[in-house]
């Protein structure tokens, strides 16, 4: 039997990204993360996943126009929308929008590497104005329509707050959706290739990976986190004591530990750094320096047992995403809005070259029954 | 790395079905799959599945009523379906639809054994009643509610075309639901399990069953076995002269051959079987005819070239849905209907003893690159 939940188990091959877990490392065709997060946009990002090198200048001016022109909804997705409980989880809201996209694309079930490259520009554009307007009707505000000229972190705040983001938050937002735009062959990457290794269609694969995503163990991991760094304030103890009893009483700290990684993730790394200007700016310090402390109390405790356990992405992209303004709930959505890149470069990948994806289990249920008249049972 | 498509890797254990696929034997539980689709009704099958063994006769009544009590959609699913476009793929549509359901369970995210098992029960029920809705609607007609006194497969010939169906036809339809209700660790049902592995919630492990279902690899596979047929029939030639010339030109007759029999595909043989007493009630033996003169060449010459290639159960549910007046296109939600019993049975031993799906991918991309001004690239 393979080991339990594939781990270890090399199931492809990808020219996307590479992950170094005992160096803490990671790249996005070649490029080390450090790199892009300082030094390029979300959009160059999506151009490199997708084509397999960084634009020049007249492409990036391209891309940018095509995302900003493809942004707006169509009336009947906004009815949609509308129609929505308001009370319904951002996620399940998200997976329900984007799988009712694929009814109105008449072009939907072509997987030709052609029509996949231009949805797949579609669906970027098209997630972060479903997540902001989801928000806004449930808040009982009005949606408000893209912004072509603004980038995809700019224009994304905007429709959420109704109004234009500073630029340090603009930055910030931009490097997180760097940062999350591609590791590898993760939970949701894996179940957008296996719902298209059925030569399945698109927007059915983009469907399974945000209902993967949805998950806890995924992309609901920096919620968790939230959810810990409030119990920790309400607590009425240090963030020091909270953490030692924890450990103490085999609880689990959330944030820390990874499948992949036994360094620090370098996208913690990152966004804590970047964190620096949005919270001098927005005068807010408390959640990140709370993270802070408790990341000290691990670093110290780990090392005193002689464990790998570093912080993860999800451990400062919470307290990041709050002092942006980005409500708990959402997290996992403006994940998803970054990841949505990835995916459908996956996608590129398992289309142009597919495989059935069909494992065996192994049986240990009885035999030889026979069935007995109802009455008899 | 493992073998491509992970085909022949074992990745956990289950107690609800086993292939023999050098046999062609299939068991549900124990139970052999002609036993259980010449002895019992799909209602048990799904009891079977989600208990473990088949249920006495109070306990049949019991679900057959919750089964019966919770077919009707509520308003605002019905209205959902009413706003999607008429020409919508129906798997689309049921995708969307079972995404959606999802918004309005106020208990979505419980995965407590005890929710799936309700939930279970729930979908089961639902999932006839949107897809015949949403055929209606499509037609033109006024949808029906459902009749709580009938079967699943009762009542979804009468959602589905208005007018009680013979007992002929729902003893078939009903042996089709036994037949296609559970198989192993097949491409939906890992997708299913692969969202479940986040503890993600039921409603997003079901959705992505669907679009996995949804494509020509697997539940899309009768389709075009249909499509092939209806291509026989305008050719103009003989059935053995166009199964000759397409292996002479290298093509590919539908509906042979399968990833795990390398035998008959007993639910081919018993749907066959089944089909006799349908086609002798319409009079209409001509889909069924032309099915049986192209299994006599394919059989003729797979042995001639020592082949162990033999028609699965899509080469045969085609021709008996088309006889049973089953639109082409529902045929892969037609399957749906049938499989949520066994996708939620997987899904309570995924929950049950969860852990992450997550493998990994070899990277074959460039290294070592430097983010260059995007003037100078």
């Amino acid at each position: 039997m393979a080991s339990k939940g594939l781990q270890g188990v090399v199931i492809g091959q990808t020219k996307l990204a590479d992950i170094d877990g005992d160096a803490g490392e990671l790249i996005y065709v070649g490029y080390d993360i450090d790199d892009l997060a300082h030094h390029v946009s979300f959009e160059e990002v999506c151009f490199l996943l997708w084509n397999g090198r960084l634009p020049k200048q007249a492409e990036l001016t391209e891309l940018q126009r095509q995302l900003g022109s493809q942004r707006a909804l169509r009336p009947e997705m906004l009815e949609l929308l509308r129609a929505f409980p308001r009370d319904a989880d951002p996620m399940a809201a998200l997976r329900t929008a984007v799988s009712a996209l694929g009814l109105y694309d008449s072009d939907a079930d072509d997987i030709s590497d052609e029509a996949l490259r231009r949805k797949s520009i579609f669906l970027t554009a098209q997630v972060p104005t479903l997540v902001a307007t989801f928000h806004r009707l449930r808040s009982g505000a009005e949606p408000l329509p893209p912004r072509p000229e603004l980038g995809t972190a700019a224009d994304f705040l905007y429709l959420l707050n109704g109004e234009e983001a500073s630029a340090t938050r603009v930055k910030t937002m931009d490097a997180a959706l760097v940062l999350h735009a591609e590791h590898g062959m993760n939970a949701s990457t894996f179940s957008a290739r296996v719902t298209a290794g059925t030569k399945s269609d698109l927007y059915s694969a983009i469907t399974s990976a945000i209902g993967t995503l949805k998950g806890p163990l995924h992309g609901g991991a920096n919620v968790e986190v939230m959810h810990m760094l409030r119990e920790i304030d309400e607590s009425g103890v240090s963030p020091r004591e909270w953490v030692l009893r924890t450990l103490d009483e085999g609880g689990r700290v959330m944030g820390f530990g990874h499948r992949v990684y036994r360094a620090v993730d370098p996208r913690a790394k990152m966004l804590r750094e970047m964190a620096d200007e949005v919270m001098r700016e927005s005068g807010d310090a408390h959640w990140l320096e709370l993270s802070d402390q408790i990341r000290a109390v691990m670093d110290e405790e780990m090392q005193k047992r002689g464990k790998k356990i570093y912080p993860n992405v999800d451990f400062f992209s919470a307290s990041v995403y709050t002092t942006l303004g980005i409500p708990m709930d959402l997290f996992s959505a403006v994940f998803a809005i970054a990841r949505v890149s990835g995916w459908t470069a996956h996608l590129l990948e398992q289309y142009a070259n597919n495989r059935l994806i069909r494992p065996e289990s192994e049986y240990i249920g009885p035999r030889g029954l026979t069935v007995e008249p109802i009455a008899q049972r």
